[in-house]
């Protein structure tokens, strides 16, 4: 997805809360800003909002000192998570089609997202939520027909926490369905996206691979993507990606992805064409998303 | 009022909403937000958030060649507030308190306001909200005591279409109290601030003088004034000031002043000590404040 010109007034926005998140001291937030000023120029519209998404971050590190001012919050959403696994791990066993409902709980874990306005978070309501509300698209049927054609599949995390309620639609493929996963996080901290230490804690690696994608943004760069997600990525044959910053960076890579999110940022959505708010199972390829 | 960091954001949103409102032209936008970033570094935190506000508003104006991008806009809206007029007058007349159902009228007004986010406004249900609302902050007992011991005052305008409402509240103060009434506009067109024009259009003259205050940004810049604005504003007994740019420009100023408003945002709603969407009559100098 390209920069649109309202991303860039969101820009100073995230790059503030970021700031804030690492230091109090008001001279060096206003530094921040001034810098992000500065790398302004630079920026093409034609690349994603995860690159300069990307500067900021390293701005912000840079000025202040701290090289992860989320991990905090980072540890409290994990641990968040973890209390509200047993429930929805039943919850999927119990439902009439859990796949689905695996998929419903994912991206209920997608609301634990501090790169977005406003996210101070109700998690239990806004999960219990996600778990009835109608997809406004809903590619469940190639997905299904995609998934039943492959062995093995590349699932890119988003946040910390969220990995939780990822690990419960992962341990369904692969207890139920017999699936190898793979499961990648980030290369280093960048606003509360996952990494190693988010997928340990959560315990992802008792059942699956996990592996860096190389990525110091907030989202999948191919351009840093190290030899080994590379090759997992090209030879995939399902891959599943979630969250906003995922779509932003993968959306025009022509590959069997689905996206997995919920709305949070006008202008994702209006590129979507869905709403804020939406919930969204996306096939990426148009061959993938039509057929049935 | 200082510019808080909370502000820089914002600056972008307005700029990128007034270079859309002057251009369809995706690359001026651009422009008019990198030269927002360039203007940046420059700002002090310690001028008022309308000081910027005027350098974005003559970038915008520079690179787009539209001398009056929200020309339309206002028309539209004292069109608009032209046709509530005779309910609007008729409720102040017939209410138990004719002086204070005028100052909801003319709080009731400042909804029209376009340098606020989300400036998508349903007149006619909003305007009915306000004449029902609880003042957050109510000098309403200072204000009749000041009021009644002047013989003229001093009303500084804030947003077309509002100006109409504002004519409601002088017609009283003239009409039923038997005060003088000056009415200052801005010297040029920003934003949708009220100009010359809009007090003409909406008839302000044939009851009051109108005078321009000299400035050309959103608020009342004492270091552009007129002399014949400056002698107004330091002989006044009574200054009645319109809206947020006016306040964030004169709260700093130890003089008479009763500010009229609705808290349209959360960061001048913080330095009030009220919350987003209260409404306000708030009188300036301590000592009328908290006389009664």
């Amino acid at each position: 997805m390209k920069t649109y010109l309202d991303c860039i007034p969101c820009f100073f926005r995230q790059g503030l809360e970021a700031a804030r998140m690492a230091t109090q001291d008001e001279e060096k937030q206003r530094e921040v800003l001034d810098e992000i000023a500065k790398e302004l120029p630079q920026i093409s519209i034609n690349s994603t909002p995860p690159e300069m998404g990307r500067k900021i971050h390293k701005i912000v590190r840079r000025i202040t000192g701290s090289s992860d001012p989320y991990r905090e919050i980072k540890d409290k959403y994990n641990k968040i998570a973890l209390r509200l696994y047993p429930e929805l791990k039943e919850r999927v066993i119990k439902a009439k089609d859990p796949l689905l409902m695996s998929i419903r709980v994912a991206i209920a874990g997608n609301i634990i997202d501090f790169g977005v306005k406003n996210a101070h978070i109700d998690i239990e309501k806004e999960v219990e939520q996600i778990l009835k509300q109608d997809f406004a698209i809903f590619d469940y049927i190639p997905f299904k027909k995609v998934l039943g054609h492959t062995a093995e599949l590349l699932y890119i995390a988003d946040n910390s926490g969220e990995v939780v309620f990822d690990k419960i639609m992962i341990e369904l493929i692969i207890e139920k369905l017999n699936k190898k996963v793979t499961y990648v996080v980030r290369e280093k901290p960048i606003i509360n996206d996952a990494t190693i230490e988010d997928a340990l804690f959560c315990g992802i690696d008792k059942i699956a691979r996990v592996i860096s994608s190389g990525s110091d943004g907030p989202g999948t760069f191919l351009s840093l993507a190290t030899d080994e997600f590379r090759s997992y990525f090209n030879r995939a044959k399902l891959i599943i990606s979630k969250g906003q910053g995922n779509y932003e960076t993968l959306s025009g890579e022509d590959k069997p992805i689905f996206f997995l999110l919920k709305a949070k940022c006008p202008i994702i959505a209006k590129d979507l064409g869905c709403k804020t708010g939406d919930i969204v199972l996306k096939g990426q390829d148009s061959k993938i998303a039509h057929s049935s």
